[in-house]
């Protein structure tokens, strides 16, 4: 039986993430949106949903969806850009799901793309701190390091890790990144390295966080199993992703206003209604990316979707649990640490991998022929959560 | 037959357009929002989609959506902010239709907010600036007022119209504002007062132009004729508002990339869309919103719409045409001239006003018993448009 109704991605592109400071977001989001339309067979995207942050801080530029369609030759198709902090991509790829599933359009580009490096460094420091309360924690000097600083000291504070409990995220990110082109650090580290490293915010040191970076991807949608089929004919694949659930669940800005520090409530929420609107649980999950802007967001996403109990899943990651070969396979891409954390691309990136793992095509560590994978794209510390639920079929 | 998934406005709340500088973002939507859901007999929206432009350059707040709905008493629900300039409120309501049309949510709210009397005046014109092209129009000096007077001065010559001949829409919008309570100028003028008053770029004079002001409102939409007349019957009302067409279309950001000046493309283009999707001419339209952010805005939508044909419309309008009585009555709320422009949040007052209008419940100029009413806002100088058809049914 064809599904006229289901939902499928058929084409995605990225840029590899750097400093790039001699390339605009146009030219960025031109190189992603013209590789996901190559891989997607060509077909001509009917809408555009774009995922960013900064774009009024750092470039001065809002109608930014409309500037972004122009320059890739997409002028005139209904586009708009969704911010939710960090966790923008993710949120725009809600979005564009609605807008094919809901029968406004065929075919449906979400991408990502950001420019952190336009300004100086305070300013783009200034603008991520807007993924916290202006009134209620900016206001009083808080950065949105120094926010998740407080967090991961309660955490290792309360189940007794050290630093070096907690490096050994950062030390596998960076060494999976060294296989990922697109990664922004594809570089190995060790654990002394990590530990040295300079503070930002104790006990976050350089190494425990994202870099600053520029990148851009997208993805293409399509409503229909025909649809999709004739996209995979065209250009001689076999694999079908569809998309077989999507959640976005908001919590409080402000960390004051929460009553437990240590969950992500938003991805508990938003990965149970995804799960279910995908027909699974946690244990059909072989492939998983997570938002790991520091490795306690990380952490604390492995423990909220269901893959480890609270307090439980620094040691299980040192003992080897989530790595290549076990299930779930996670963050094979390097993750935000390494792969980097182009702040409203990310939530594309980590969509566009689970496609590529899922397809047995992802040009770095490859994922033990999954089946399912599931994305994490945070905004602030999960003041919004998106959770992507994809499934491979034949 | 009951239709399950037509989609309906059960719902509508506005504040005050004012400068409101004892009153944050926070406050205005909680009022407009808290209106809105009294006004749909209490139904809980499950998601909120927020129109907004300039947060994050004059409130220095990105994560608004999640904060809006956590101040709002709706903590948890899928939210996120939706950019397209001028039009970002228009915008919204398409991607919120599409959330509820999808099945995603089955009560959707769309809210708009804009607090512009946040910084300083030359701040807000600069915030508003972002509306055209950084890169190729406001390096260069260009604001947004400037770029809008080119267009007005080119049109008045090909036409052969004076100052005088373009007065009579703010004289009108004046007028007819006088009696909405929700106006930021509830005040007659006359054409003397707008020849006379201050210029802003020539040929546009102060009176030409829409007021900075700040503003929230919200709607409230629900899938399915049953849901749709539950409400109804639980409040007392006779009259059904179905969402009959939507549409959305984009345009460069520059002015100096288009072929034709004079002509909003965009918004030919989507109402062109949202007539067919709701199966009607522009000979059927009862009532309608434009958006006349300059007197020149409103003209050239009334042409692109199907209304007049091109370079008639300010000499039809000084005959009387467009009045109330007439067919379309348009924008007896004041319009963005006088009910006042809080950018996001216009393209939703006007919805909500023509929601009120299909009821006849609009507190200000009352249309002559409308049947289907159209709402047109726009980002930048049509770089967006959004269209909205609405339908009153019984």
């Amino acid at each position: 039986m064809i599904m006229a109704d289901k939902v499928y991605i058929v084409g995605v592109g990225m840029t590899k993430i750097g400093r790039w400071y001699n390339r605009s977001a146009k030219d960025l989001f031109y190189e992603a949106m013209s590789k996901a339309i190559e891989d997607a067979g060509g077909v001509k995207p009917q809408a555009l949903v774009i995922g960013n942050m900064t774009s009024s801080v750092l470039m001065e530029q809002d109608s930014l969806a409309a500037l972004l369609a122009d320059h890739s030759g997409l002028r005139g198709i209904p586009a708009f850009k969704v911010e939710a902090a960090c966790g923008s991509g993710g949120a725009a790829f809600y979005a564009g799901y609605s807008l094919v599933k809901s029968g406004l359009a065929d075919i449906v580009a979400v991408g990502g793309v950001e420019k952190l490096t336009e300004g100086i460094s305070s300013e783009t420091t200034k603008a991520l701190a807007q993924a916290a309360d202006a009134e209620y924690e900016v206001f009083y000097g808080a950065s949105f390091t120094g926010l998740n600083a407080l967090v991961a000291r309660y955490y290792m504070s309360k189940y007794g890790y050290t630093r070096e409990d907690m490096a050994y995220w950062p030390l596998r990110m960076h060494e999976y990144a060294t296989s990922n082109p697109y990664a922004q650090l594809p570089k190995k580290t060790s654990l002394e390295a990590i530990i040295k490293s300079p503070v930002v915010a104790e006990p976050l040191h350089l190494f425990d966080c994202s870099p600053i970076g520029d990148g851009a991807a997208a993805v293409i949608l399509v409503r229909g199993e025909g649809k999709a089929r004739e996209v995979s004919r065209r250009i001689g694949r076999d694999v079908l992703v569809e998309v077989r659930g999507v959640a976005l669940s908001t919590d409080s800005v402000d960390l004051g206003s929460r009553t437990d520090l240590l969950t992500l409530t938003s991805t508990v929420d938003a990965s149970r209604q995804a799960y279910r609107m995908a027909g699974i649980t946690a244990k059909d999950v072989d492939y998983l990316e997570v938002h790991d802007a520091f490795h306690i967001t990380g952490y604390l996403a492995l423990e909220d979707m269901g893959f480890a109990t609270k307090g439980e899943a620094p040691k299980l990651w040192k003992e080897g649990r989530f790595a290549k070969g076990d299930k779930p396979e996670v963050n094979l891409s390097g993750g935000l640490k390494a792969r980097g954390h182009p702040v409203g691309a990310t939530g594309i990136y980590q969509i566009a991998e689970c496609v590529l793992q899922l397809r047995g095509e992802f040009p770095g560590v490859r994922a033990s022929d999954p089946t399912i994978a599931v994305a994490q794209n945070i905004g602030g510390i999960a003041t919004y959560s998106a959770i992507t639920v994809l499934g491979r079929a034949r």
